[in-house]
Parts: structure tokens; C-alpha cells; sequence
């Protein structure tokens, strides 16, 4: 749903941020709209922020952009030392404020609230099991059912205790399958989760005496916060009056070898001046670059990227092959979310209304055009024509990823496999759909290179088919009966 | 919460309206809408409505009134023949949308849409008992109890057959205490139930081939369909694809034979044009007027009524005593949410931005006022003031029904005892109070014989003490630790 | 275009207020604001009001309610210790808030605001005039034209001063034609006008050491003002520094002995609880129908009102009839702005969403209804019939005012000559067109005889065609060539 | 007013677009509602569209962007085949709708609409000359005195022939003195004209049979229009039923050649993409940093731009120095227009919600930073600071243009001259205030020689203080005493 056809885009779920500041401030909800607010590329179609005064969750969630939905009376509301809020992606239309994080709560063991960055491969069959044991269901979020499964554990401890929070969590977890960075609040605590393979980013920041959760390090950054470390796959990290402490989520169970960090985050979601996985995002990128012009070289007179996601691997193509750089496309930034089109116009504006061709730049020249990725590859041939219709001679497309085959299920909403133009079609045949001249793929081994890491560190399934947890191959769903809210 | 501090008066929780029309109409929620817009005395905080296309519910609820929530491109995607709505009453701070009506949830049964007019006093009990079960509560209505119980019931049936659902109701309801008159929806059917005291009024109507169901009859007349019966006291009744049909809702139980039906509706609540618990409410209130002349008659040279409520009564009491009748007080009717005053003035404008006393009409008369009810004296007390400010040299307080000494638990919000002015002043302290020359109340046996049916078919706890279901003394209430939505 | 088609009732154009509390009060705009609020009966589309700080006018003008157009932020910015304030009828679909009034200009004599009620009838050959003298307009307001008069006035006296002020007034009202209650406002003074034959109210009050102007009593005592007198006819009255002064507005011509105002304002317009033309508008209308019982008796059971503007006149006509009163028809106050219907339906909803019938009351029952006119009569028609649905075995109709003959042109809308049903039918043919078994109107004596007053003192031209001011024939009316804004 | 004092940035005063496809389309509206879209950088405050469908002109103006003002209904309202739009500047507090563009009047010469771009150096005294002759004021901006110059013209021909309107634009624009590119519009025609010296530019494009007008070619491209030429300076442009004909604006005049054309907008204001008087804004602006290179050389390690506008003359440094050209900067694309910060913050968050810099990029290195201006100096020296803190060892300012130490009074908004760092402050002090290690401007020869043009073609008052038009020293400024609307 989320995934952005008119721009041909795969969309990233969600970014989380949590701040403990009891004692030291009482604007933890000030300080969580900053960190939403640079977070703000991981998903725009809702928003929220819960807050803790050591008593009561205050909640506010609602549908747009963080700049629209906070101001200064709702965050005088949101009262307390401590807050964790949630941006959501942007869908097209069965986006409801019901489905808008954190979720929040009440049950045996208290107030509490959820963040969620992630997918859960196996939430229809806990919500069929769920639903079979008396739970109702109010949204079509994944996240209601790790809710219900909370409520349901049956730990040691007593209700309200880090001890009773930390069980609940643990039987919870212990049932999904799937992908999760995860914040939890309660009026106490909070509590920070990464899955066991780490698909999901989530970094642990120092702001003076308090502590920071974040999904990636610009939202650190915004707020004046020190990175400190990632939080590890498969750790737990709890933040209550007593200070920060890490725990492994199963200690039962041995640390995974095999990690699935998304490597799509490296060369599209994140943002560039973030330090993802322990690297800089844009230093990697523009190693993509580099390496993309080592494996795809051609005869050109200049390297442009498609803005803004193409820029760095842009320059390190054109610093790699001694190409002149050039910004020959501009991008708007003030793209509405709805736009009306003359009807008499056979054409379709959605790209023009975002990207433009500099003639001036382009004409009779040949050009190396750099982009992160294709999906289904309509917006790449609107690029290309717009190119050539600008006087380019010659365009060749370079992408700095291996070519996207396979659908993801782990957090990134993508078109199903049919739509993935790679999956279907060669290179070649797909370099004759975008009407380039040439068409080059970075190979999975120079992303590797370029990364300078390990491949058993990451999920590549996106291009590669391999799939590090299993899932549903054709999942008996339920159709959600309840629309609208 | 929703009582009506600034005017002094109880506040109605709730209207409910359903329509069945499948294969007559797609229009069901446009009826619903009309339907609401009747109701909307009823309830003024927000609103909601559900309606079914045969496989999904599709909901839209806010908060507002009806013909500001509504519009026709809400409307058209609120489709098919069947629906149900709700009205609720206005709050002053704590009204958030998550508690706004129908609720709509999806569990083992399918999907399920429920609209509640009442209260259960056992609902902190059972909802203490469901999150101890693993159940999670989001809103802090006792709807989301029903809703709930209804999920975790284990009737026999298949899943989605009207026996299911039956059987769902029956024992989800078999554990609660209290008064309701509910509307269920599903994809295939309406069931309409009213608890076996018949607490709050529900009638059935029919509207060409179409069944309906309202809290009253007004909202039969809007939409030109034929008032049937009232639902009787512990009647349940199905409107699906096969036509309407009744049965008993606890069926091993012997009918009820004191029944508890609000006989504060007769005295403020219903509309006037209303036909209630099988009485025309104008009729019965003229009555109240002509029984409270008898009771407390008074030399005077006008009646005069405080509008709209005490219109009927005061034509029947100047009918009675033979004083002239005059609307010596007008009402204005663009009364705004909130309202700016002018910092500098020491008087309160609450009631006069509502009410104004005519000087032509009062001017040295000795004046009747009629009004329905007396809550804290507050008000009162102002109108007897503004009226004596306009020149009338005396002013005799009559009010239609006996003094409110008690809380109601079964649906209305009022004050709380020591609020109740009634609880702790005798008449004359009262008539002194609110500065009127004499204050006289209509007796309890002077309220029945004005309605001219038996006590036992009432519940008239506000002015008795005498509570027909039991509630918790000082309910151990849990205090809802999550705030906002 | 005010004219309110769907309810047939003519519309009165605006309401005007002005309050001058400098060195009293800082708060003349919250002042202004609840004076709104009490004249909101006059004017429902648009709503404006400027508030003076000595230097500078602050103006704020928006479509909707007084209550939603103002609140606590928008009032601060509207300081200073003297404002005017206006409120405009409804109309359908051209309006634009650049027609919304007080309109407030710069010019050469410095700043000035004016709030109109009134019409000018020979504002378009005006307006052809200003144009070919290098005028621009951007609204469609007559009002416009006075402004421009105004600043192209050439009296004595250096600018600012209170004798250049009143020299432009008079020069500007020297060239029109018509009705006008009109209030100016310099960031030195308030001025009140009222065109010579006194068509529109206009009221003088009092507050503590402030001076208030209004067009009826009823704002003055939302604020608890005392009413000090109309202004008169042909009255100007200057309220500033020096305290309040009166002038006639054109000292050489003789005072009219032969005066207009709209005899209409006591029939409908006014609220009941103002006084007006020194006379109580209830107690006139109590008159009405005490004439009307009079001049039309008739057998029957019960006498009924068309609420709320018929309730005064139904209870003189059921005193002197001897017949009872009875509130058989009940009114709704939630009726939106825009409300949608069932397409299906092949009835019109309109009066049933604002009046429904009390089947319990009128079942069996010989009706006299009352109300206070008939325009077209689609409406009168839809209430006769009503009532009779509702069980009545006889129904007549009593219109407390003489038929409708003829349209206005002094600041009333009315449909065209031939849509007012009484210029073409006669009241036989209308009785049956309504349904009604008996018809009775006011006679245009009775009329006076009930006021008490001369007919000399009013304008009657609705019901005689007696037009007290020329107005042209045919106008040459040049088509407003720029819509919306 | 519109200065971005936030960010330290000079403001252009607006964007205009015409269109006219009477005949071709009905979708004039539309295709304006796109072409303002692409000018959007031109002016964020508020948007306007007029249509004319050959007999009335259609109007909707409203505060806020383009995409928000404008949706399907409100655009199927703007009828026909013609329309011109505008979009104005953001400024801080004083905005109001009324100041909104085009403005729509009707006066003798029948309807007229105007959208302005540019600021006319002698409105104040020609208002208060109009006011003296007996003209109003409504607005605060100097189009509406060009308005009513034009209903005060007295030219041949009959009203609503194109000849009346030449001779009344002729007329007008004859006592105003200053910046103009200006779209008219009546019901039959668009003219567009560009003041004798061409300050701000204006362009006209094709599309299939039908004319463009519009501030910058940017737009042409999104409606895929063709590029035809500039409007030249002194020229007026007329298209209506017969096509497109050119004629000079004062034909009596020798044509201006000392021209005045804005070189800001080739620094800052215009899209890249945009040709500008004759050439791409990227290349000049690449060239700008070619020669900036060249004047102001440094042995440094990367070349970084400060986002967006510091881009290209950034690649274009780095190619000439040879340093490597890296993104070190990223800017946020959601920066709303209001922004919550912790109050308890002892930092300012200003410029970190938009920029945020590389650590990973900059650490170690020797940088430059390459941006297109500096006004107050602020923002540079938040910068430098930030490139700083991210681990820079030295930071190298260069500016692509010279020292802005002269107020404009053309049409762009400025501080006053005590605000401009360089008018006060030497090269080396700005350098010490930013805490750059170095700063360079470019020369105003070296700026010239990039563009590659004569420099009597250009205004470049901001820069060397030789005004083209005299301006009032000190203006005596009749203060505006209407506020608000």
C-alpha cells in the first residue's frame, strides 16, 4: 500500500524515537517532534507522540506531517519526562488515523505504548489464533497483535515492574516472526527492541544526562544528541530511573551469526547525513557510485543524478570516471499530496510535477544518468525521454543497486513481484523499456565491496531471493472486514 | 463529565439509529444521517455511523455534530443497505474521538459494529476481569466491556451465522449490569436489544419495506416511517436478509416485572413530539403542568415558561389555574461552543447568552416561571433574578418534577450528591436560594398520576434514592493511566 | 438573494453595533462580539467587526456565526477601547467574504469603517456615476458606493477632524436614495446614522460611562446596557472624547413629517425581547393576534403556533378566542448549513428537518394555526399538511400580518412581484393552494390598531404598494463582472 | 517584510503566470493552477487565480501554497479560457488575503484583473495624490494604486475595446516609476508588460495554438509549453481573439538602453532550470563558481554547497579547482512553517531543522563551503560552525556574488542597510564574525564576465549602490491605519 507509484519508489514502514529526560526536562515531547521531525523521510502519512509523566500516557496521533500535527498547545499536552513517538508511511487511501503509532493501551499490567518499525511475517496467524481466544481487532496494523500477545503473557514479577515488563515483552516477542526495531513506553520505563537478525535500524544516543532512541543518527543530530552505539541485534535496552541497562531479548537462545540488516537502507531509505549499520550513509553511496562506474564505464560527457537519492553515488560515479558532474535535473519541493491535472492533456504530469530537465545543461550532450534503484520502471523511462527531449544525445542509466526482483517482507512495501520489472525482464530488455542506450546494475558483490562489509551481515533478499525468515507463501487472509474509522 | 455545568441541566448519554433496506435501498447511510440530525438533542459531543455493503462495515465517526461530521463525500463511502449511528453527549475536556460510537472491531466472529444508550455499573468489575484475561482497552467506554465479553463468549453455531451472533450477545450481555439499549451490527444483520428493566427507550419503525430503530420516535417522523412499538424490556430483535424477527433475551429468566424505564425522559430528555414508553412526551409534560397547578397553585398574573423544556408544562399549568400564559424569557439559538466574555465584567453571561427576559411582557406582574428540573440551583437562580430585573414584583418557582436529591448510574449524567442541591436543602432553603417569592416541586405521586401509569413501570432513583440494580458504593475505580487519542 | 427559499420566509439584511468605551474599557471588541451575538437573528452568512485603538483600525471579517468566526486569539488582535461590529444575512451561493462588512478603508481623510443596514435604491446609477469618475469595486455591496461618496466628498474643516467627518457623511448621504441605519467609525469617533424617513432601527444605550449603538435592544441587554432611546429619523449622533452629541443629518431640510419604518421589523424581523419603535415587539405581536382572533374566529379545539415567530401572536389569538394553546408543532435547532438527503426519496425534506408535527396532541383536533406570513406559500402548504398527517380533523390557517403583495426595496429581500403568492391569487385561491379549510390574514387597520400607532409613522409597501421613496422602474442594471474573491 | 530573517535570505516579491486558450481549452484555470505550482520559490504567502469565460471574470485568492489554495471544485469554479495567476511572498505576521493576487476590479472600462510582479518606487506619493483626488485604499500593496490609475485614465477608444485598455495601461503606467512585470486581464483579452529597464523578467511561451505569459520558463516546461523569447523591456504584449501582437509600451520614448535587469535572480531567485534573459541559470551560476575558483583559490580537500542554491557554482568551483565535490550539507524538504522548540534549549534550532552537516563527509578535511550570498551573516556563521563541528579542520567561505551592502527597491525584500554585514563590515570582519578560516566573494567583473554580458544590461544596486531609478530618500510615509481583514 504504501509503496509510491506515481514516483515508482519502494516506501520504508515507519522511524521511531524515544527520549528519557525525567529529572533533567519535562519537553520529552518537545524534543521527540525535533526527532520526528527529522525523521521525517521515513513516512509521512501520520504521526504521534506518547508521552509519560510517571503516572499517566498522554496521546496524540493523527494523520500528516509532523509540522501539521503538532503545535504548540497539543505538545503543552503531552506532559512528562519521557515520550516515544512514531511517523507512519504515506498510503494512498485506506489510511486511517485508527492505524496511526504509538499505539497505546491498557491492560493487566498497566498504561503502555508501542512503536513499531518492522513487519511480522506470521501476524495473520497470531491474529487468527488471537481473535480465536476472544481478542478484538480495531486496526490492520501488525502492531495490535504484538499488543494483544503483551497482554496475554504471563511472567513472573508483579504487574507495573520492570521485571513483570520485561517477561511480558519476551513471551510476546517470542511468538512474531519477522522484522522489528520496537519502542515500548510504560509510565516507568522505556524500552528499546531490535529483532534478533537486526533487519531494522534503531541507535542509542546521549543528550547530556539523558537517553535517546532513534531509528537513524539525524535525529540525533537535531537535537544535539551524541551517537553512541546501535542497539544489537536482538538486544533489549531498558531506560527508567535506575539508568540504561542492555539485556539480551533471548538469552536462551545463541546470537545470531547471520544478521539481516536491510542493505535497501543503505541505498535509499536512509538519510544521507546518517550513520547507519556503524558507516555514513552518504560515504557508502558514493562507494556505489565508484564501484558502479568500475563495473558499467561508458564514453559520456556528463554524470547526473536523479535527485535528491542519486546524488552521492552520482558524484562518486563522475569522480571514479572523470565524467563532469552535473545537477541536470532539478526537483521541486513543493509537491502537494493531491494535484489536479488538465483532463484535456493526454500526458501524465506526476513526474514533471517533481523532476525537470535543465535543457540548457543537457543539450548534445551524452549523458550518464545515476538513480538508486527500478521498481517498475515507468518513472526511470519518464526520466530517460525527459532527458533525451532536453537534447541529450546519447543516455545511459546507471543504478546503484543490483536489480530488484524479488518483493520484500520485512518492513518495505513493495509492488508484488508480477509489477518488479527485473523480476520479469532482463537487462537488456529492460534497458529497451526505458529507452536507454546502455542500462548498468551495480552487482551484489561490488555493493558488498562498497559497503566494505560482510554479505552474511545484511538481507539482500530484494535482490537475491534469499529470503533469512520464512513466511507465508500464500497467506490464507482474512480480509479486513472493517473499513474506515 | 457530560453534565451541563453552565445551564444547570442533566445531560442524555446517548441516541442510537439503525435501518435495514438491503435490496430496497444503498442509501441506508443518508437515512442514518436524518435519522441522527433527530437525535441530536440526544447527544451534541460526536458521532458516528456504520453501515454494511453485505461483506464490510465501513465507518466514519468524529467528533461534532451531525450535519458538520457528515457530508455527501463521507456519505458515499459509507455504503449499502443496512446501518447503524450513534449520537453522544457534549464533555467539556476529556472528549476525545477513540471514544466516539459505533464501535467497530473485527474478532473470531467476523466484523461487529455496536451502539450503546446507557451505562453498566459493573463495567470497572468486568474490564478489571478482561485485562486479568489478556484483554487491552484503548477508549474508556463501557462499550468496549460489551465488546469484549462478546468476543471471548463461546456460543454454539458456526461463526457468522445469526445463532453465533445471538448467542455471542446473550452471553456477553448475561454478564453485565445496568441499563442499555443497543444496536449490533454485522455484515448480515441488525440486532436491536434493550435490557430487561428498559432503562433507556429504543422503538421499532418501518419504513415501506424497511425496519428501523431509534432511541424515539422523532427520528421515525424525519424520515416518514411508521412507528411500530416500542423494543420491549429484555426483547432482542434480528433484522436480516430473512425480515424482523423477536425473541426474549435471557429467555430461562421470568420477564421482569418491575421495570426501570427513565421516567426523567418524560421530564427533560425526549424530545416533545416524541412518543415515549407508548405516551405523547408533550402530552405527559402538559399534564405535569395542569398535576403541578393543583399541587402548587399561586395568585400570580402570568406563567411563564423557561424555554423550550418548560413550555408544555407552563401551558398546562396557566390552563389549569387559569393565569395568562407568555413567553416572558426567549432563547437564542445560536448559542456557540465556546464563548468569549469580556474579562473586565464581574457577571457571569453563561445563562444570558441563552435566555433573555422580556421587560414589556414582566413588568409588574406577578410571574410563574415554569422549568422541568432544579440541578445545583444555579441557574435557577439567575432566571429568577433576570426575570425580578425585568419588573415583575414577585416570581413563584414551579418546577414539573420532584427535587433531584439522587445520582443517576443507569445513563444520565448528573452531579454528584453534594452538587445536587435538592440532597442537601429543604424547599424553603431552596426557594430562598434562587431568591424565588415561593418554590414548589411536583410530588413523586403527582409525576404518576400526570403520566397515569404505574410507579412499578419506572425508575425514578434521581428523586427516590430507590435504585432498581445494584452498583459498586466507591467503586476501587482504576484510574485510566492512558489520556488523549 | 437572502430571500431563504427552502423555509420561505423572508430576510432582513444585517444588524449592526457599535460600543464606545474608551478610557473605560480596552475590550470593545468582546463588547461588539456578544452584541453580535444577540442581533446573529439578523444576519447569518458573514460577520465582521473593527475595533479602534486611537491610531489604527484592526479589522476581522469572515463567513459563518459570530461564535465561529471569532475566538479568544482573533479578539486580541481586535484592540482598542471603541469597535463596530456587523452581521449579514444568508444568502445561497454568491457570497464572498469580500462582501462581509464593517467594510474599513483608507482614504484622504485617514482611515474609516462603516457597517450598513439598509438598501440604497439608486445605488447602481450611483455606481455608473463614481465609475466614470475613475471609481474601482470590488464587492457588490451598496455599501461601497457610500464609501466612495464619502471620500470624494469636499466639506470644510481639516482632515480628521470630527467636522470634516461629519461634512463627508453628509455630502455622501446627500446623494443617496433610500434606507439606511448606518454606523461610521474613525480611529477618533463613532457615528450613527439614520436615513430621514427611519426605515431601519437603530438604538442608543448605555453602559456604565459608555455609549452603545445597536439595531435592537436585545444587544443591549446581552451587555446589560440601558436603553436610552431610538436615534431618530434624519438623526446623526457623534460619540468621541467629548461625549456623545446629536445633529440632524441635513439641518436645511424640514424634518419628515411622513416616516417608513418597516412595519415588517414587528411582524417577524425583531427578536420578541426588543423594543422597538418604543414599542415591545412581544406585546405587538401578542396584539396581532388578538386582532387576528378578532377579525377571523373560527371553531375549533386547539391554536397552534408556527414556532418560534408565531407563538406571540398564536397566544392572543387563543386569549381572545377562548380556544387553547397548544406547542403542536416542535422546531429543531441543529438544522446545518448544508444537508444531505436520500436520493431515492421523492419527497423534499426541507421543513420537516426544522418543524415536525406532535401526532399526540393534534390527532382529532379542529387547528388553528398561526404564523406570522406567507410568501409563496410552498411552505404554508408543506405545514398545513403536515398537521393534517398528524391526525388533525380541520386546519386553519391565520397569518398575523396583511398578504404579501409587494416586494421591498428598503433593505428587506423578497422573491419577484409575480413569486409572491398574494399578488397573484386571491385569498380564497390561496386557502386552496395551502389545503387550508379557512385562511384569514391581518387586516393592514387591524394592524395599526394592535401597534397603537399611526400608519403614518411606518412603511406598509410590502402589503399596500405604497413605496415611500422613488426607486427605478427597470434598472439598467449593469452585470457584476467579477465573481468571487 | 518577506526577508527570511530566519534564514538569512533575500525574498523575491513574487511570480506570474498567464495563459490564453480561448478556443483550444476551457482549462485555462488549470494550466495555471500548474504553471504557479513550478513558480511556487517565487512566493509562498499566498496564491490567486482569475478566469475569464469572454464575459465575467472568476476569482479565488487565499493565504498558503498553491497546491492547498487550489482543489477540483474550486478550480471547476474558474471558467474559461483565459486566466492569470500569482504567487507573493511569505512574510512573517502582517499577511493578510486582501493583499492577496490578482486583483479583480470592475470600473468604467468594465472588468479587469491584475497580477504585479515588482515594486513601484513612487506609490506612496501617488496614493496619497489619489487619495487627495477621492480614492480608497482597501489593500497595502502598490497594485492597487496601478488599479486605480487605470479606472482614473481617460484614453481614446470606447470602454472594452482593446484600444481603451492599451491607452488606460498607457496612461497608468506612465506616473509610476520602478520594477514592473505585469499581467492584465478583461474579459476579452491578456496584456502583459514589462517596465522600460526589465528588472524583473517575464517570458512568453506556445503552447500548440495557444500563448504563454510567465515569470520564469520553469513553468513553461511543467505545461510542456515552448520557450518563445523574453518580453523585452518597454514592451507590451497583447493576446486576445486575434492572436498575439507586440507593441511598445511608450512609444513616444526612446527605448531604454541602460537596461536593469535583476542580476539576483541569476544569483538566487530563479529556478536552475529557468533560462533567464537569455541564458541558463545553472550555467551562469556554474560559471559564477568557475570564476570564483579563479579569484579565490585555497588548497583544501572538498568543495561542499550549501543546499539548494549553493549547488551548482559549487561543481562548478570544484572543476576549476580541481578539489573533490561532496554533498557535506543535507537539507530537510520538511521544514514547516511554524516550528515547536524545547524552550529549556539554550541553542537555536533555526538553521539545523533545514541543514544538518556529514560527519562522516567532513571529518578531518579541509572544506569549502561555496553559497550564493550573505545578507545579515547570521546564517554563515551558523554554518560554518556546524561544517566546524562535524569535524572540519578548516573551513574556506566563497560567496558566488559580491558583498550585498545596498538595500533593493525593486522588488526584492532586503533589510535595511545597518542589517547588510557588508555595508558596515570589511571582507576580513565578516570573515571573523563567521568564523571562517577564509572568505572570498566574487568580484563584480568576475560576476559579469561569467554570465558573459555587458553589465549596462543589469541592475546591480544591492551591490555597488548605483540605483537606475530614484527613490524617495525618506519617504514620509503616510502609516497604513486599517489592519487586518
Amino acid at each position: 500500500m504504501g509503496y509510491d507509484a506515481v514516483y515508482d519508489k519502494m516506501k520504508d514502514e515507519c522511524g521511531v524515537f524515544g527520549i528519557w529526560a525525567v529529572g533533567h526536562s519535562e519537553e520529552a515531547a518537545n524534543f521527540t517532534y525535533l526527532g520526528l521531525h527529522a525523521l521525517q523521510h521515513r513516512g509521512q502519512e501520520s504521526a504521534g507522540i506518547v508521552a509519560s509523566d510517571g503516572e499517566t500516557l498522554h496521546v496524540h496521533r493523527d494523520m500528516g506531517l509532523v509540522a501539521d500535527i503538532f503545535n504548540a498547545e497539543v505538545l503543552a499536552k503531552l506532559k512528562g519526562g519521557a515520550a516515544i513517538g512514531h511517523v507512519r508511511y504515506s498510503t494512498t487511501g485506506a489510511s486511517h488515523v485508527k492505524n496511526a503509532q504509538p499505539l497505546a493501551v491498557q491492560y493487566a499490567g498497566g498504561a503502555i505504548a508501542v512503536a513499531h518499525n518492522g513487519n511480522l511475517v506470521n501476524a495473520e496467524a497470531l491474529r487468527a489464533e488471537l481473535e480465536s481466544q476472544g481478542s478484538i481487532f480495531t486496526a490492520s496494523t501488525d502492531t495490535e497483535v504484538v499488543v494483544h500477545l503483551l497482554a496475554r503473557a504471563r511472567p513472573t514479577g508483579a504487574p507495573g515492574t520492570v521485571e513483570h515488563l520485561l517477561g511480558s515483552i519476551r513471551q510476546a516477542l517470542g511468538k512474531v516472526s519477522g522484522a522489528y526495531s520496537m519502542l515500548f513506553m510504560t509510565p516507568k520505563a522505556i524500552v528499546g527492541v531490535r529483532d534478533p537478525m537486526g533487519f531494522r535500524p534503531l541507535v542509542l544516543g546521549r543528550l547530556k544526562g539523558n537517553w535517546v532512541l532513534a531509528s537513524e543518527t539525524t535525529a540525533l543530530d537535531l537535537i544535539e544528541a551524541d551517537y553512541v552505539r546501535e542497539v544489537h541485534p536482538g538486544e533489549i535496552v531498558v531506560i527508567d530511573a535506575s539508568g540504561v541497562r542492555s539485556e539480551r531479548l533471548f538469552p536462551e537462545q545463541r546470537p545470531a551469526t547471520r544478521l539481516g540488516r536491510c542493505v535497501f537502507e543503505h541505498i535509499y531509505f536512509a538519510r544521507p547525513d546518517s550513520v547507519l549499520f556503524g558507516r555514513s550513509v552518504y560515504e557508502v553511496r558514493h562507494s556505489f557510485g565508484k564501484q558502479l562506474a568500475k563495473e558499467h564505464s561508458v564514453e559520456a560527457d556528463l554524470v547526473v543524478p536523479v535527485p535528491d537519492s542519486g546524488v552521492p553515488a552520482a558524484i562518486g560515479y563522475a569522480e571514479q570516471s572523470g565524467i563532469p558532474f552535473a545537477m541536470g535535473l532539478v526537483r521541486s519541493h513543493y509537491v502537494g499530496r493531491t494535484f489536479i491535472e488538465p483532463q484535456q492533456s493526454i500526458r501524465h504530469f506526476g513526474v514533471k510535477l517533481k523532476l525537470n530537465a535543465l535543457r540548457g545543461v543537457l543539450t548534445g550532450k551524452r549523458v550518464v544518468v545515476v538513480d538508486d534503484s527500478v521498481v517498475r520502471g515507468t518513472t526511470s523511462r519518464k526520466i530517460v525521454k525527459m532527458i533525451r527531449a532536453a537534447g541529450a544525445t546519447e543516455v545511459h542509466l546507471r543504478i546503484s543497486s543490483p536489480p530488484t526482483a524479488w518483493p520484500c517482507y520485512y518492513g518495505i512495501d513493495t509492488p508484488t513481484r508480477q509489477e518488479l520489472i527485473a523480476s520479469t525482464h532482463t537487462t537488456p530488455e529492460i534497458a529497451t523499456y526505458v529507452t536507454a542506450d546502455s542500462l548498468g546494475y551495480l552487482s551484489l558483490e561490488g555493493l558488498y565491496a562498497a559497503i566494505g562489509d560482510e554479505r552474511t551481515g545484511f538481507c539482500d533478499a530484494c535482490f537475491s531471493g534469499e529470503y533469512l525468515i520464512e513466511f507465508p507463501k500464500r497467506p490464507a487472509q482474512t480480509p479486513l472486514r472493517v473499513v474506515g474509522g
